[in-house]
């Protein structure tokens, strides 16, 4: 019996009937309590607001018995270690976190405080689950590991955007802190600043009005060009080296032309 | 005499006149429509506004007339299945439905509500077939393989920057909302902000004020870099893909020009 | 004496003495003409502006020569035609006419209106001579080379931004004219909103309120991560092809394992 | 002992412990420094600011006694030459260089202006040093090598980007200034404008208004996106060609294993 628990409630059995109605169930149960949420946050009449906590109520309950459901067949996931490790393993995995966050807030409203939307938003990740049944799983994957490949790239290109944001805080906050004391009150804004200009969103709360400010604020904006182009570099890069040294691997066996004997190079 | 009406109104003839001339006057008509339906957002004298009613009757007579012309010889185009087949086949598809988005607004006024600039706006999609008779169509026509290559993971990664949206609303939502109830009225205005800031537009109507919403924005004007750089980096690596496949299929098998041997290299 | 003249004029000649003292000469007076038309906008006390006349005027004077001087010796520079069409040649040619447009200002002050700004700004591209003197040619030459092989793909792709430019602006005035109508006042504003949400640049000075407005504007956003998208990958695809087929230049003669002969493919 | 201090203070000694240690220390006392840096632009109570003040001495004390001993066993690190030039070849080198700005301002307080927080700043760009220790070191590098070698067509490019900002401050100052006195002053703001307009910041201080102002702003929005996909396509080309070059020349000359002949592929 546990055994066909384990069928119904693992992913990704796309021949196995009751998984996939399972697998269903549980996706629209995260929809409709991911809606929820955003619904609670508009004024609505107490019917609705009543039907939404039932809502609420039923896909707590179902997510906390699919989650002990989980813990208790994981000695079938990881069957090569005890059944105790097996347990700590799922649960420190970060599915399982997800899923646990996505339920803790039902079950301690008193530790937790005020409208715990930011924690019950964490609900949503778990509609990556519905990716994995679906054709997208290879793409996301080659993109996937392409970003896990380069990560090293990607985060020390990071790091130098976070360095160039602290040392711009401060060169931004000791400029224009005379003319705008209000707007760059400390370094703080000034790192506001300098994120919203280097990710070049500028949203225009706040900007330099110094000539000096002006000055910095035109480098800075130029460097986010660079910042943007460096990580898109390393992207584009790491997908091309994927897809040729796949296509390369096909033509790699050949023939000598000398004695004609199979080549595997 | 319905095989020269199909070659008249057929693009894309360029060695036939006739066809050329009615490309030509078409095109022409669909220019000076889409120019009528952008006058009238303009405050006009009566007498201008009359002659544009004229240009836009003229305009959807012959729209009307053209429609109809391309159902009728229908079976000309889909020669291999039969007549009623056939113009069925025509007005499911997408030029179709196009060229009638773009006459249904003038002859059924009574249906639809208000100005109905935008299905008339559609009209402006018409310009697309310009593009068929002109020597950009096989630059566009590559753009366009790549992206239907690399659908899956470009909506993967919109599948993705979707999600991180939809939790960023929440997240800003519940950062924000007490400091700001007005910007931050509802999770569709955390929405809002998210999309702005996620694809680096940045309108700066709505922006987060609080420490903790300020800290949330950074990381999310940052994870919109890499937003922009993955759909790039995707777009990149399938346009080299298929330089690099044109360039390597041929030359992959070749012969000896001297001893005519076939060559595996 | 002619063949003197051209050899000190002509750029590029890093041998010759005189002509390198000549275009280090020329390049000081386009940036000194260059940040006098700077300085002109600010406001500056009557001795400083005579300076500056004056400078105007020496430099109106050398440009007028030097424009001369190269009609006069343009028979040397296309010596395969006739004297005549070798003039005619050059003053067709681009560089000639930006070397016209930056010295019309100067002598038909009465027949071109107002502080000519915009006109005498040409100037600047006359810096660009100073480009072909340095090393950076090489390099540049190979991006201008992608841009302008890759131009229907990157026309292409600008051709379609500016349709769904149109068809943007058309939908989001029919969305917001009634909420906002000093904001969307015609389609011509709405034209600017969507250059400015499609290019990511989000001024922020007009936006939509409504929700059909804001859920339209989030998917031109998204679109507009697309519109940045298409282009770099364009232009780094572009980039790689030219360095492989470089690269692939050296291998591509081989020879023939059968018969040892050498084969060019 | 001037060896062993040398070997002490010199970065990348991982299997040298105390070298390890004063690393780590170092490496603390510029996060601390750094932070008190922040710290002192925040009100804070007078207590707190004597920690800080305290902090910053050891720190600066520190720092320098560091800068001397690197000095001092300079003839260590360059030793092919004679101790004096040794020692000049380390000041002037760019992590010196940084070394002595960040100990400059507390040294000479009498000699420099106000709180200094442009230069204290530069103090961050020694947690740089820290990256070295790491396994981040060859990532890093490569992208640096990427930057280097592509530095010609990216310098070019912004050349460009710089030429066209000048003349479109201008265009945008002769379309923009009788409409908008105050906010397109002179040609400085309207160089802002430009910069802001072609990285797609767009903070939204300063935008056209007039018809001309918005048709050439729409011009150089779309400008702004090929300002972004040059430099991106550039390193994209550049990291790819890393790879590439890596991937294929070492196969390319290759034995057969069987015959042991030689096979150029």
């Amino acid at each position: 019996m546990k055994q066909t628990v384990f069928e119904i409630i693992e992913p990704d059995r796309k021949n196995f009937l009751p998984s996939r109605i399972f697998d269903c169930a549980i996706s629209t149960l995260i929809v409709l309590s991911v809606s929820v949420v955003f619904a609670t946050t508009f004024e609505l009449p107490p019917a609705v607001l009543d039907v939404f906590t039932w809502i609420e109520r039923v896909a707590s309950v179902v997510f906390t018995i699919e989650y002990a459901l989980r813990i208790w067949t994981a000695d079938l996931k990881y069957s090569d270690v005890s059944p105790v490790r097996a347990r700590l393993f799922y649960v420190v995995s970060g599915m399982a976190i997800i899923d646990l966050l996505a339920i803790l807030p039902f079950w301690l409203p008193m530790f937790l405080p005020g409208s715990l939307l930011g924690v019950r938003a964490i609900r949503l990740v778990r509609l990556l689950r519905i990716l994995k049944m679906h054709r997208y799983s290879e793409a996301m994957a080659s993109i996937g590991d392409v970003i896990s490949e380069k990560r090293r790239e990607i985060l020390g290109s990071f790091f130098f955007v976070g360095l160039l944001m602290l040392v711009s805080s401060l060169v931004i906050y000791a400029a224009e802190h005379d003319a705008q004391p209000e707007a760059f009150k400390n370094a703080f804004s000034g790192l506001w600043w300098a994120v919203a200009t280097l990710s070049t969103v500028g949203y225009g709360d706040i900007y330099p009005v110094t000539v000096i400010g002006r000055i910095f604020g035109a480098v800075l904006a130029l460097l986010g060009v660079a910042a943007v182009a460096v990580p898109t570099g390393i992207i584009s890069s790491g997908l091309i080296e994927r897809v040729s040294s796949k296509n390369t691997v096909g033509p790699k066996i050949s023939y000598c032309p000398h004695c004609g004997k199979r080549i595997c190079s």
